[in-house]
């Protein structure tokens, strides 16, 4: 969660709504991201997506069995969608996001009948760390 | 549709589950994708996804504000959240999936409090070509 934290951290200086993420194996950490929607023009650009996507890229599959997944942020739907396709075995995550989160609020992706995978889920993991840095960053832009 | 379809054909061609989308505004056809997670080793890059960060490349822009998407197959919950993020104002689907689809199966995105921006959903368009599509791949697999 520290690297996740670091990534976060870096989004915030680049302008960006700080959210990071790290996916890590037995090898160590795959792949580390923070959330790039405005620099890349891409809504899907979300540090979850970009760490699952570099991740999957370094090792050459589309699924990340036996992996974790660490992030600042309680993920949103379509990211808690994307982790249960890339089969992450444990998921992480900081703060609660009662708004915009989609593990533990709203459509609660693990909860329906027709997901395929749910990881187990560990939330609050950095928690006052990661909802600080959102807070100042939402803070210094009102 | 028919672009969407025909994208559709053509990930089929390379051995991705055969579904296509395009984005389309007043300007035409913006962008269109087909399934390439196979192709990519990438579990996030469906047909509506690559659609929408083409798009959205093509436009310099996160938001495809009066944009609408095309997909042969109802979109799933991480494909139906990035919707919602770009600010499509039509979604177009062809062939309902009970199994996997996020919008009126499942997880229901566009149904709960949290979600920011749900486009306006028109199911069953060109449906059965769509259908015939995705049926035709799983026989020939089996």
């Amino acid at each position: 969660m520290a690297r996740a934290l670091q990534e976060a951290r870096a989004a915030a200086l680049r302008g960006e709504v700080p959210v990071g993420a790290a996916v890590v194996g037995a090898e160590g950490i795959v792949a580390a991201a923070g959330n790039r929607t405005r620099e890349l023009n891409d809504p899907t650009a979300h540090a979850e997506m970009l760490a699952i996507r570099a991740a999957c890229a370094a090792l050459g599959n589309e699924r990340l069995i036996g992996h974790d997944l660490y992030v600042t942020l309680e993920p949103c739907p379509m990211c808690a969608a994307a982790i249960g396709f890339a089969r992450i075995a444990r998921l992480y995550y900081g703060a609660p996001d009662a708004k915009g989160g989609g593990v533990d609020h709203g459509p609660r992706i693990y909860t329906h009948p027709t997901c395929h995978h749910a990881p187990q889920v560990y939330g609050g993991i950095g928690e006052s760390e990661a909802a600080a840095l959102l807070r100042q960053f939402f803070a210094e832009r009102r």
